[in-house]
């Protein structure tokens, strides 16, 4: 029934039952799930996981639920791609693109978390599930409480894109906008979780809730032939993901799935919200938290809750940090989807830009394997390309009128 | 190298060679490929399948490439979702909603042809690819050929959705705006393909491209667990998904993959562009062109090409073609989201609006097994949710400013 011997501080160590908690009551360290690795070790295997469904759950032991999923079980085992035009552009020999922008069920990484949550959130007995959200968490929370028959309600800061919004409340939740930043959403949603016993997936179910990430941090492993690559580029928000993976990295060695691990983790930040990168560049332990002004929404935490850990993870793997403006995330997208025919959200576009000015800084080398996560769906954040394109040349239904634009030059 | 021996007209039988040719000269029926089943069934096994990659590929042998797929790999073998809370919604016993909303990599069924097509385009030497498209078509055509390195000329209708003019645009596509319908569109196209050697994926390589479609099927058999739904809810716009699933689901048999093929194939339209349901309805063979007007564009096709043969299919199988208006499409949209936490476009909520009305009209039965089919994503079709949502509440980022919503009545 699930390899969850209960929750840990990741602080002073102390124990605590497998409970919807997640603040050290001695510390205020935060509480990370404590597994029995024994138990997972006798029951998972290569083989194992390649006999299993192509979802995020072929890693099920590794997860942290107590029974079967209750929600998402098509979610996660995204594609890598070989990413060879990407590469050429790039000037390196070997560039994968991690592809969540086609997740299960609501198109980004969030889906993983949020079956985990639901999950617990189920386990737990809650009737309602709810979170402060920068849209893509939104998305999935909404359309997972649907899925699991659980009522949800919903924090977003004002001014979403409209994608992200619609694509909340089409699956029926109640949708709560805030005169905000996220940042102020979060710092609500933690007050509320006080005095409304939901389920908060990103405050007291977090500790459950982030290990969901593990699951894009194996599949990288898995699908690159059981290795780790030499660099891997990550969007960093509240910095989560970038510590979910590093520690999948280490599971999967500690596991003896992998020989080793030897790669460099980068962080990737839009430089109008670049807490976590600004705070690497200047070797600073963690970040001091900024006002977000940036086209990179879904990532636009100025003061992320794990700043602490994504920077030490950065810096214990010999990584880098770095950030790039907007104008350089929209290169970004395009760049992707001329290259690979990969349409991200701005997300995306600023790990790839990132990726880019990582080479040209010799930080990133040619003949390395670096693998460029991709977390989220550019069909969300089309208000980023308003404006980016020519407009289509526009004929009438005849062959003349297309012959005309074509001998003038159209060019294909 | 392939199993494909050639190609032969579906009217009067003659052969052609493996050409970019569609249309007999003889009897200008349309050409279809003509593969050798007896080869394929020497190397084609359940085991095979299932032993093959998570993508449309694991049918290579029936998919009409003489190569390895140039395009496209991680295509295909999308989830079957076992949709419990849409069935009870529907006072049904077992439905499955077939989502290539997540299809890889533009979000839609289209996908699967053109990875077919563009992989043959490659194969016969040309260096630019085309269509005509009513938008999910344009998409997949131009993140493709990026892929490939191709070049790609797509014309479209004018006023299509911003989110499928700019995920045509972001692949580095040259678009062509027409004024007129999708008809006039791919009627222009047909005279285009005469003057300039292009390989234009829905005229001379659409007996190839048509195939790729025939994947759907056979992941919904294999999905089903080896064997075909009592019914299946299909969208109608050129007419060739519904004859291809049908096919799939033959050649399956033909080749001792399942044992029977007893589904009931039900055409799906809007109201407004309802040729294959109004001439269904009507006892007619063949259907008369309607000029389109429904919020369901990626079916507004007001003359489909294979519309003989998608009524042909519906009646040899024993179903049935009906149509609903715009607001019964966004009610099925919502009524997918809501229940099964699935964000499809309009044309998945003709899908959900036509299974709906078959079952109150008691042509689909209570006990029967039913397949939903969703082939394109909600966030490609924003603008028909535009205000059918009420507004979120918004408050002030305090938990006083959200108690008084709350206790206003929220309803959580």
């Amino acid at each position: 029934m699930g390899y969850v011997k209960g929750l840990r501080c990741k602080e002073c160590g102390k124990n605590y039952e497998k409970l919807p908690v997640h603040v050290c009551e001695y510390c205020f360290g935060p509480l990370e799930v404590d597994y029995d690795y024994e138990g997972i070790s006798k029951v998972i295997s290569r083989k194992s996981i390649q006999d299993g469904p192509p979802s995020m759950w072929r890693y099920q032991p590794l997860l942290p639920i107590d029974g079967e999923p209750q929600v998402g079980r098509y979610t996660g085992f995204t594609p890598l791609i070989e990413a060879k035009n990407l590469a050429k552009a790039l000037g390196l020999k070997k560039v994968y693109v991690k592809n969540d922008s086609v997740n299960h069920p609501t198109f980004s990484f969030k889906d993983r978390v949020v079956s985990v949550a639901v999950t617990k959130a189920k386990e737990f007995g809650f009737d309602t599930v709810s979170c402060a959200s920068t849209g893509n968490l939104a998305n999935s929370v909404s359309a997972h409480a649907a899925e699991a028959g659980l009522k949800s309600c919903i924090f977003i800061p004002v001014g979403l894109e409209q994608g992200k919004v619609l694509c909340t409340q089409v699956y029926g939740t109640q949708l709560i906008s805030v005169r905000g930043s996220y940042d102020d959403v979060n710092r609500l949603c933690s007050e509320i979780a006080g005095s409304h016993q939901w389920a908060f997936v990103n405050i007291n179910i977090r500790a459950y809730y982030g290990d969901g990430s593990k699951s894009y941090g194996y599949e990288i492993a898995e699908q690159l032939g059981w290795r780790t690559p030499d660099n891997v580029v990550v969007p960093v928000a509240g910095s989560s993901l970038i510590t979910k993976i590093w520690k999948a990295f280490h599971e999967f060695k500690d596991l003896g799935l992998i020989d080793k691990v030897n790669t460099k983790v980068f962080a990737a930040q839009a430089t109008g919200c670049s807490p976590v990168s600004t705070a690497i560049k200047n070797g600073w332990d963690t970040h001091k938290p900024v006002k977000p002004d940036t086209i990179a929404k879904s990532i636009a935490i100025g003061n992320p809750a794990d700043g602490f850990y994504g920077i030490k993870t950065v810096r214990d793997s010999g990584g880098w940090g770095e950030d790039v403006t907007d104008e350089e995330v929209i290169e970004g997208m395009k760049l992707l989807g001329e290259t690979e025919g990969v349409f991200t959200e701005t997300a995306g576009g600023v790990t790839v830009a990132v990726t880019k000015k990582l080479v040209e800084q010799g930080r990133i080398k040619p003949d390395e394997l670096t693998v460029v996560c991709v977390t989220g769906n550019g069909l969300k954040t089309l208000e980023a390309l308003d404006n980016k394109f020519a407009e289509p040349a526009v004929i009438e239904p005849n062959i003349h009128s297309f012959e005309e634009v074509y001998s003038n030059g159209i060019t294909v």
